[in-house]
């Protein structure tokens, strides 16, 4: 299929695998799509060492990178003082209170602040900076950024390496924004997308951004985890789509298996937009962790971007463990980011066989509708 | 254009209109689709008044009936007291309140008391069978229950008429139940609807629903105005598509000039979910109305269905005769359901020529499509 981002890019099939494990990525790019690894999770010297790896297994075939660059974090937050210290003791007090109310185990933690400046410096400009250096000494062949618009430096870079810039948005007027920023190409992600997410849903925002940044080309995302969905997304006028939820029940995944199983047995409805998870909206399976942060009686509410994604990664870190050794409570708060189509995930399938279904079924939801028009 | 339902029908485009209006009704029959008159705010003597003239205008071409049968109305406010009476004294004096505050003048209402058993009475089971026996006299060639399984006495008679029953549903479990009761076509509808709606969008619930109830014709609907997005919603698997908001601009329409012109400018991010126009969640227009209902410091919070809607609809009437007359405050109250599409609608047109644009954008979309996988 050919679009004009899958023959810049190089591609058989303009799907576009986000995904912080690097065995989908190389595996959906070797099935003919688009790999791209979510680089949030690593320090530049781990991204160096997953990227080495993905080059070994692409055989020159075409894969990117996602850093995380958020427009608006609180500057106080990371301007030299230790980010520890600014969470507050209430919100440190009803972690410690959900702990002991679901009963989660396990061995002590290290405080909070240990591991929460390198934390915090990832997530900002300056951390993604180091990040974007490695990545861009691969052979890379897109470079995205996931939240506000891409550095100046970052486009900067990524154009003197001859590497278009990918930006997400939730609205027309972020998309316009990201084009004069320098994004090379827009995916548009609407509400029912996991992670962070707007208000506007993929059906009513694609056809909208298609239009107001013309000839820049879009990639839909939200709501896509089949062929038929992927048809449709493209009958918007997507040049191609970018899915995140659908890996996470493949058999590459490294979801945690009781989260995985969580994800199995989900409906559509099993989803929420909450700030528990990092201070920004962003869609998850509904959990005891997003129910008591958004409705509990004792809940302070969550913090703001990055404080919460601290406290939130902090606690999710021993409740993961407890839950993968089967503790009660702790399956009642572990969750993850993931998107309505969740209630489609019901089997753990290999990413390969997951790009060829959506292939097959696209053609025959063209096939059909080909068919109806006669 | 042909899909099952088309040639059921008997129609040339399997696009559906929902509408208050009879003028868009019979212009969307007459352009080739099909029209759906909703039938709540008439009297069965209004309703037949205004489907003889839309006999007298489509010549024998066929459109349908919508009435709204509340599965879960609360029963004591339907049960012999005056309905009146059950709304508290303390939302009646926020409605006060509210008309005080943002200057809200023009003559004085008569008491909510007055219209308010048989505004209940009409959307009650009760009342809509009423309405179910006035439509049956017409040539319809589809009768439609906008909330919950429609009754069976209403399938029974329907399948009597030889006419058949359409149910909108906004997940899979409702539509389940609804082909249980005796539904022949599923109406899903996506979270970014006008109206009663759910939390699922549209690309994501679709394809659920047509693989849950197949053989069952499905109509998706929600995020769809343009001929794109119909094309995406057969994509899915839908056997056509079923719009609202689309009409509410339109010449035909008779939306309050003022809420037309808030249509005209709104972008899609100026819709809300919310309670405070009939109990129930519904999308519609973000205005001070539903700011004030909903996170007002003195709000009382919303009644349920049907008592809220009394409420609502009794001081809507007088907000919109002050916001026809400019008066600044109204302006700001006045608002009516619409889907998240609103974004799209920039423009008067007629109906008929609301329809040609989407069968004729249909095609291109197809053919891009189709050159894509070349």
């Amino acid at each position: 299929m050919r679009t004009a981002i899958s023959e810049r890019l190089g591609i058989e099939f303009p799907l576009f695998a986000f995904s912080h494990c690097r065995d989908v990525v190389a595996a959906v790019t070797n099935a003919g799509g688009f790999g791209v690894l979510g680089a949030i999770a690593y320090t530049p010297e781990q991204l160096d060492v997953e990227l080495t790896w993905i080059d070994e297994q692409v055989g020159g075939r075409p894969y990117g990178v996602d850093v995380l660059v958020p427009g608006k974090v609180d500057a106080a937050a990371l301007g030299g003082v230790r980010v520890a210290e600014l969470i507050p003791e209430r919100h440190r007090d009803f972690v410690t209170h959900l702990m002991a109310k679901y009963g989660v185990g396990g061995p002590g933690q290290q405080p909070v602040g240990a591991a929460a400046d390198e934390f915090a410096r990832r997530v900002s400009a300056a951390g993604a900076t180091g990040l974007i250096d490695v990545a861009l000494k691969h052979p890379i062949g897109l470079i995205a950024s996931a939240l506000g618009p891409p550095p100046p430096e970052m486009v900067a870079r990524a154009r003197e390496a001859g590497v278009p810039v990918a930006a997400l948005v939730g609205t027309v007027e972020h998309a316009r924004r990201q084009v004069a920023a320098g994004a090379d190409v827009i995916v548009a992600q609407g509400t029912e997308a996991g992670g962070h997410t707007g208000e506007i849903s993929t059906l009513v925002l694609t056809p909208q951004v298609v239009d107001a940044v013309a000839p820049v080309p879009v990639l839909a995302a939200g709501g896509i985890a089949s062929g038929r969905q992927m048809a449709a997304a493209m009958a918007l006028g997507a040049q191609g789509v970018w899915c995140g939820s659908v890996w996470l029940t493949t058999e590459e995944a490294e979801t945690p298996q009781a989260v995985k199983r969580k994800f199995l047995a989900a409906s559509s409805l099993d989803t929420v937009r909450s700030r528990s998870r990092t201070g920004k909206p962003a869609r998850q399976l509904a959990t005891a962790w997003t129910e008591e942060w958004d409705h509990g009686q004792e809940s302070p509410g969550p913090l703001g971007m990055p404080l919460q994604m601290l406290v939130a990664e902090h606690a999710m870190a021993r409740i993961t463990a407890a839950a993968e050794r089967g503790e009660p409570g702790a399956l009642e708060l572990a969750g993850y980011f993931v998107g309505q189509v969740v209630g489609q995930l019901n089997q753990v399938k290999p990413a390969r066989e997951v790009v060829y279904e959506m292939i097959s079924e696209f053609g025959e939801a063209l096939d059909r509708l080909n068919r109806l028009a006669e």
